[in-house]
């Protein structure tokens, strides 16, 4: 490329500078130009982020990140997360002045950078490894997707759990395996959300002592100073939430950064905030502490300015000196190698010691299940009376966090309703013991606090009411962006909650949730459907599940009479047919209106209408079939049908067309005894079996 | 009803019960009653709070309270907020004993009570006013729909806001029009969740002195104390939020309780929040104190038992002593009915002084809109290179602010992009002056905030990017469930965001929203269809709106060769057809997609087929329409169609049936300029053209 120095210019440049500059001031003034000549080139992005911060991050890497360039994926590194994602080329310069090697998805090093220097010169290009804002599947050590405010604190704080509860339960006397740092970067947007108070505030409850967040406390926000709507004391705030507060007033002051960073290393008890002022777009001449140099470029002229401010050369774009590289490489480059080398003997005699623990981490860490991991699962009894579905589903997490013991999770204060608690551990407590977390009445923290526990390896589950996951929608997104196999338990899925009214009834959810990609949405039609559904997440390493539960008695169907459950794994099957498989109508349903057209089709029988019911309870997995099974199922030229489901009906002429019949909830529904309610809402045996014969009558059978 | 009693034995009882109890008392232990009595007929609900929070509830509606129970909607009116909806109870024993009247649609009021004892007899069933949680448009005296926690402390900090601004707006010299208070009472829970935290942070900075929260400091959630999850310093973290914290050590001592409304009403410059230590379940021998008391009824014997202990009469059950309806008449219901009568005396006077200022509050409180509302809207000339539609619906929204001087809202510091900036008007500040308000990076509490203004009859807005209408997707609903006319500007519309990658780009968004009962989702096609919506829009008087934008450029359609803009106000409408009007196919679509099928349209055209563009900006509005002008616009015979929008398809398969094409985005996005991403998702005008062209063959044309 034309910028590309000759390598002759390039050391006398270099030379230039070290006469003039420090070691320190190369590297960051390495970091801010990086981030400036990235955003020029790629016409968009934010330089005044990595130009304010650029010290911070050179002193948190450089003096302190325990952290091997050459094992991004080691277990027991310290974990930078940027929650400020905008300012990707603040980590994209970092990774790269590391030279923080690339992993493939089996986690397997294959020994190229990951971020060349190409990806930065094409930041934001459609190959780049350097995205607009850092992705975690995407660029080797992003360690959490971000972007969307609020969320890398937030999920900072589930990393620093799994740290508590690894360390508790894999450390052992002259083996302490894990005692990572968990940092996390964050601005003004950041603690303008709620979902980091949420975090913070079950961080301070729970003395997250290895956990800092360091506040870039800039003064301006994208539509200009911050106190337009910001004027809190943070200092008094994170002291009232358990929190231990530091100040850095220069953040261009290194030393200073390194007292407030070992007073947090000194800390035993709580979460540290360091506060840093900062100046956004720090040396620009004319877009310095303004809003201006947020979001956008600044201009090859200001660009050109704000180099000759830092001493560095004009003409020079993406200029990497050789010794900067080498200084990362002789600082956290060697203290990173040393400590991975120690901790990998270490765990090899670790091995030799405690085989059944070491076996135990490998397979967490690779996302494997323990043999026998599917032992002592329940099968349920046919029954007319059934199970509330959200009960069969405790009964099977709790056998199979009996069987694998780094299930861990909890709800957002409705474990008694949500039945997730998992009888054979204790809460979750500051020293790391105990497997249930009480997140408190804070479902979106929850959301993004498994994901960070996720991505260090634990099988994670959170849960709530259905209607409420409206409140972790957006953690839920990011658990399907990277690709996280945590699973969101929402029970109480429909208007027969009943007497809670609308407020508490889910009647848009099942289609929002359905309409996320790469999440499966899961709604089992009776307690055998969702052992069989358990089974398939238990064995998901890459997709998150929303797996939607009754809060109501469900029937459980007669398996010697109906296709067995298994079929569920499927995502859909037939459950009940007409004699010879040709049906004349279709029923499709899900959760418990699975056994509702049961009925109908026991009555459509009599009436002598040859009639199938269709078990669907997972789209995803259904469409992932072959389309032989696709159309065996729901066989193409066979029109009349119906659709039968307690929610929205958005979605559904996917699979009745255009001529088929909905049964479903538009609107919001109400308070009363749930009886009463599917009457309302004209969900009766009745109702099915006569909009199956008009679906007959309308397709001229 | 068996258990009314005679009014001999009524009489008898009370008497007795006035020799042993003040009347204060005896009105307190009335609330708690009722709600014990409700929640056992009810066999379900939540009695421990009612019993709990009685005597705060008493006090401030018996004492401070300005409410004129025969006129629930008078505009000064102070506002009680029950934020802990499951408390329902609460707030429907006190809307019965003040004797409030309902309101019909029209918002006159008939005569006959919100809440009849009928009503609380029959709690929680299908017909009653007294639904499980308070639903705003279900009973007058609700100020507001709660039940999901922390909604209604963030919407009041609305309704404070919207004093602030009526004040400002309407009070003149010797003319104090506006000077309402806003009380929320909330508990832990709402405390817990983030929206709580980015409104109280909000009201902070605003100074909203006429903002009261009550925290009931129980110590008991679902699961257990509430030290399982919280242990924040309540104290602190509001005086770190510019509030002013009174406490209330114990709820049960109604003059300790006066203090500090006392003290709230003298606090000039700070909201106030007051901590009240409250016993969950007071009263019941064996259940006070335990999460028990919180969602079940405390079953017949403990009923008994706490009655007895609170020394009531045990069998007497939804017992209203008279005296206590007479005491609140002539505690509250006086000194209500006083100001009420002073208020509208002095709008009279009002109306004669400032004829066009009243002519304002009343056409505002009514829903109504100004003569003239519309002039000055502009019209987009026909243009390749067009505009963006952010940029269209911000000219728009300013043309209109200036005619309708109650349009008020802001952004989640995304003015600029959003570009929602009001430039008539100045940025809110704490005296109510301006109509821009900035939010801050707070989606969740500037939904929740919108509702609030709109609550009180601003015509609130709020904006930010489409994909992070997932952080306010709590305040949507409920928006939805209290058919509130705010509108939600939602920009940056599809993966068409470029650079910015995935995190920013709205995938399923779409197809949530449109998921949602009542609300309109509406995303046009071009500069004009912009306009035409935005007319909708302000028509509106029960509706909530998504407008969804786009950020880049779109061509602004040539309405000399096709159809008028005008038709987008069906929600539906055909831009450009076949000669004769009998296409062979169609294509439908929304937003940046209608001009990418125009011009496949008129590709198709010059290969001599015969196509449809049908644009289909709001397809709520679409289905309101009559089943001809349904059928004119899709002729069902006809099959072959192609829809073409950037998003998820999910709900598509609606119009164009199992064998219609979908063209849309079914992953996550990715990082690079437009253009690169167009092609990389297939949106090119070959493919759409390859699309129409094999539907034609697969649908034997």
């Amino acid at each position: 490329m034309e910028d590309v120095l000759k390598p002759t210019d390039a050391r006398r440049l270099e030379d230039e500078l070290l006469q003039r500059l420090s070691i320190e001031q190369l590297a960051v003034t390495t970091i801010r130009t990086l981030g400036i000549d990235a955003v020029e080139a790629a016409s968009s992005g934010h330089p005044g982020t990595v130009m304010g911060l650029a010290p911070v991050a050179y002193t948190l890497w450089q003096r302190f990140l325990r952290y091997d360039p050459d094992h991004p994926v080691w277990t027991n590194r310290d974990r930078f997360v940027l929650s400020i994602g905008h300012a990707s080329m603040l980590l994209y310069a970092v990774l790269h002045l590391a030279q923080v090697k690339a992993k493939n998805p089996k986690y397997e090093a294959p020994g190229r950078l990951s971020v060349r220097l190409d990806d930065i010169r094409s930041f934001r290009q459609l190959s780049s490894r350097c995205a607009g804002h850092p992705e975690h599947m995407w660029t080797s050590g992003v360690e959490c997707t971000t972007g969307p405010l609020g969320q890398g604190v937030a999920t900072s704080v589930g990393m620093a759990i799994a740290e508590r509860w690894m360390a508790k339960n894999f450390n052992r006397p002259s083996f302490e395996l894990i005692d990572f740092d968990v940092y996390a970067l964050c601005g003004d947007g950041c603690l303008m959300e709620g979902v980091a108070q949420e975090a913070a505030s079950l961080a301070g409850h729970l003395g997250l002592s290895h956990l800092c967040w360091i506040y870039d406390n800039n003064r301006i926000t994208i539509d200009g100073p911050t106190d337009l709507s910001f004027s809190e004391n943070v200092v008094g705030r994170f002291a009232a939430l358990g929190w231990h507060v530091q100040s850095v007033d220069d953040a261009n002051d290194i030393e200073q950064l390194t007292r407030a960073f070992r007073a947090f290393k000194a800390e035993a008890t709580r979460p540290t905030l360091i506060i840093v002022d900062s100046h956004i777009g720090w040396g620009s001449p004319n877009k310095q502490d303004s809003a201006a140099a947020h979001g956008s470029p600044l201009g090859e002229e200001e660009a050109r300015l704000t180099k000759r401010n830092y001493g560095w050369p004009e003409e020079a774009k993406f200029f990497v000196p050789s010794s900067v590289v080498e200084h990362f490489a002789d600082g956290m480059g060697e203290r990173g190698r040393a400590l991975y080398q120690q901790w990998h003997e270490r765990v090899e005699r670790y091995r030799l010691a405690f085989p059944d623990l070491y076996d135990r981490l490998y397979k967490m860490q690779h996302r494997e299940l323990p043999d026998d991991w599917d032992k002592d699962l329940p099968t349920f009894e046919a029954s007319q009376e059934g199970i509330a579905l959200r009960k069969a589903s405790g009964k099977v997490l709790n056998a199979l966090s009996r069987n694998v013991p780094w299930i861990v999770g909890g709800s957002a204060d409705l474990a008694s309703s949500t039945q997730t608690r998992l009888d054979a551990y204790t809460d979750f407590q500051s020293d790391g013991s105990g497997n249930n977390i009480h997140f408190g009445v804070r479902e979106h923290a929850m959301g993004s606090i498994i994901n960070g526990m996720s991505l260090c390896k634990l099988r994670s589950y959170g849960s709530t009411y259905l209607v409420f996951s409206d409140y972790a929608r957006p953690s839920i997104r990011l658990s399907a962006m990277m690709e996280l196999p945590v699973v969101y338990v929402l029970t109480h899925d429909s208007i027969s909650v009943g007497e809670d009214g609308p407020t508490h009834q889910p009647v848009e959810h099942l289609a929002s949730l359905r309409a996320l990609p790469h999440l499966l949405t899961i709604r089992p039609g009776d307690a055998n459907e969702v052992v069989e559904m358990w089974k398939v997440i238990m064995q998901l390493r890459h997709r998150p599940v929303a797996l939607i539960l009754t809060r109501q008695n469900v029937p459980t169907i007669d398996r010697s009479k109906y296709a067995p459950a298994t079929g569920a794994q499927r995502g859909a099957y037939i459950l009940a047919d007409a004699d010879g498989g040709e049906p004349q109508v279709l029923l499709l349903a899900t959760g418990s209106e699975v056994p509702l057209c049961i009925a109908a089709y026991e009555q459509l029988e009599a009436d002598g209408i040859r009639a199938r019911v269709v078990s669907m309870p997972c789209w995803e997995l259904f469409e992932d079939q072959d389309q032989g099974y696709i159309d065996h199922v729901l066989p193409p030229k066979l029109h009349a049908r119906v659709s039968v489901e307690l929610s929205s009906t958005f979605g559904w002429a996917k699979y009745v067309g255009k001529t088929g019949a909905t049964m479903g909830v538009e609107l919001f529904g109400a308070s009363a005894p749930v009886e009463e309610l599917h009457k309302k809402f004209g969900f009766t045996l009745d109702n099915v079996v006569a909009a199956a014969k008009a679906q007959l009558v309308a397709h001229g059978d």
